[in-house]
């Protein structure tokens, strides 16, 4: 974040014609956003992207969805369509929709909307293996990367993030417990809406995933035990303790290797969106996160490159439980919170026009001085 | 509400390509307008116009805010001239700005974008007098519910909630105090950010005024004690409950007589303003409110016609400790929160597209049926 700008900004916010201070989040996140663009006022956000990436997870084998595995490609077939919500919030504030297929399992064809670049069809099940390789994950995180550069280079001057595949709020839970040092318990969700029974096996599938893989925290060894064990009980941490919770992780696990961790139990959508957010940062464009898929993949990110930060707004506050724990580990502040838990982008996009206007008030509300209005 | 157009649009979620109850807040939202609409989808709301009721306030010779009056008159050329913030986030979510001038001391001229509806060049000092006679309170709620009436004319299809006038946030906490009861300590907030001498200052004179015009609550009547008085320290009311409170103020100024109150310590613009609701209400048009002075409006527009809340969305959560008891009070739950405290109708129009995004899903998305994606 560049100092001058972010000075420059916040002086400026002190002469504009409202009372100091009074447009709250907004005014800090206008600030942040000169730092990254590194002049004052920053660029507009706009025009905006959103990406979808989509996948396949071989945990779906393990029961932790009610849906079939088939309604991933439905869905994006339903996007291309302009049928879903992600499309219908996208039209309402103005944003393009791209879909990048990166491991859907049924065999996909390129399509105007849609970029088939697909890395496999779905991962592993990471009950039983990583769920991808090295390579694999590598690869898909250059996608991610790539699709950044593209949509910037096309024009785009605000990213946001979208995502689609059944069962991705399993490998989301496994992850954010691996890069926070939660028990599964505490960061597992209902996902699409599961009844009990459902979560507390998806709790147990998540538990077995990271006991395999060697990345269950000491203090989540002990189930049902987590919520009071020390570690897990703690105070949230904030941005800079990002690396300090999982390099505990024992057995030859640490976060100093995210991209083993990555490979273990995240999702090929999770690599693509970790990159997508590596690539938007390094463009010194912001990327607007959406929920608990969106905040797993940047706590890859974060662990690759913690600038990368500077970078993201978190959109919404997901209705899962393991969002809010990643939202705080990251340090970040979600501009909307309504109990969504519908992933695609959506939260994201509602939360567009906000990061725009508080962008706009820097390019267009008057000073004191040039309004002739009078300050206190 | 329409129980049948309701009950449709609740069974049109159910079908829509999404996790049922996936869209949380703005699911309930979408319900709630299709029954104030009285079909289903209800129509887009939009286009939107936001009207900006400005006014004076004699309570400002009490030294309760640093700005001076003069800022009103100032701040609606500014908003003229498109460049205070309203205006930014206006351009940003495609908003109409008009500016009604209700009350403001100087002499104001009919100009572009600009109403004058002139009532009386401020009201007068609360702590002295009745603000306002019956007779103005009244031409005011007049001219309120007329520009919702020319609005709506104008093909406008979503009303939202502006104000401008120094001072307007002691007038606010006066209102809030006399229609839930609570004590002038808990409802009295910074405005636009005084220091503590002046916000003690500030909690006196609403006291002086409540108590002047009889409309201290019993439980209020000690100063410093009210918070832990049972009236003032219990759970915060439903909208059901909004009558309950107030009924019990003594001294013959029960809230039975909201247009008395209203006269007692409101302003024009207060009273323009709760005519604007009652008046987007009669016209079955959703009326997002923004903060903490449209809250007071609101509370008196309830008092006078409870039904006129089923039009209501509150826009914001405002920084002011009295906009959070109105909203409990009034039962609205709040779409943004970020710790605004500006006004203008700035938190309305942040929360609009979030309003625009979930009617629009009711006319865009597409069911499992129509996509061909599978249910669970």
């Amino acid at each position: 974040l560049d100092e001058a700008a972010m000075a420059q900004a916040r002086d400026l916010q002190s002469r504009l014609t409202k009372p100091p201070g009074s447009l709250g989040v907004l005014e800090e996140l206008s600030v942040r956003l000169a730092g990254l663009a590194g002049r004052c006022p920053p660029p507009l956000p706009e025009p905006a992207a959103v990406a979808i990436f989509a996948a396949d997870h071989g945990v779906h084998a393990q029961g932790v969805s009610p849906w079939p595995q088939e309604v991933t490609a439905q869905m994006v077939a339903n996007f291309l369509a302009g049928g879903a919500v992600v499309n219908a919030f996208a039209a309402q504030v103005g944003a393009q929709v791209t879909v990048v297929d990166v491991g859907v399992a049924a065999p996909l064809e390129d399509a105007p909307g849609l970029l088939v670049r697909k890395v496999a069809p779905g991962t592993a099940d990471m009950t039983r293996a990583p769920a991808m390789t090295a390579d694999q994950a590598r690869r898909a995180l250059r996608i991610g990367i790539e699709v950044a550069g593209e949509l910037v280079a096309a024009g785009h001057r605000c990213l946001l993030t979208g995502d689609m595949g059944i069962a991705n709020t399993t490998a989301s839970a496994a992850l954010i417990a691996a890069f926070t040092g939660l028990p599964p318990e505490r960061v597992t969700g209902r996902g699409t809406g599961i009844d009990d029974a459902t979560h507390r096996h998806k709790i147990d599938v998540v538990r077995t995933a990271l006991t395999r893989h060697g990345l269950l925290a000491q203090s989540a060894r002990e189930p049902g035990d987590g919520r009071t064990s020390p570690a897990a009980a703690g105070p949230p941490q904030g941005a800079a303790a990002s690396a300090g919770s999982p390099a505990s992780t024992p057995d030859g696990a640490p976060v100093s290797d995210p991209l083993r961790v990555l490979a273990a139990v995240g999702g090929l959508e999770h690599a693509a969106l970790a990159g997508f957010i590596l690539g938007g940062a390094a463009a010194r464009v912001p990327v607007v996160l959406d929920g608990v898929i969106a905040g797993a993949a940047a706590l890859v990110a974060a662990a690759l490159c913690p600038q990368a930060m500077a970078a993201c707004v978190a959109g919404h506050r997901s209705a899962e439980p393991g969002h809010t724990a990643t939202v705080e580990h990251l340090g970040l502040r979600p501009l909307v919170d309504l109990h969504l838990r519908l992933g695609e982008g959506t939260g994201a996009l509602l939360a567009l026009p906000l990061v725009q206007g508080a962008v706009r008030v820097l390019h267009e509300v008057a000073t004191f001085d040039s309004a002739g209005v009078s300050d206190k």
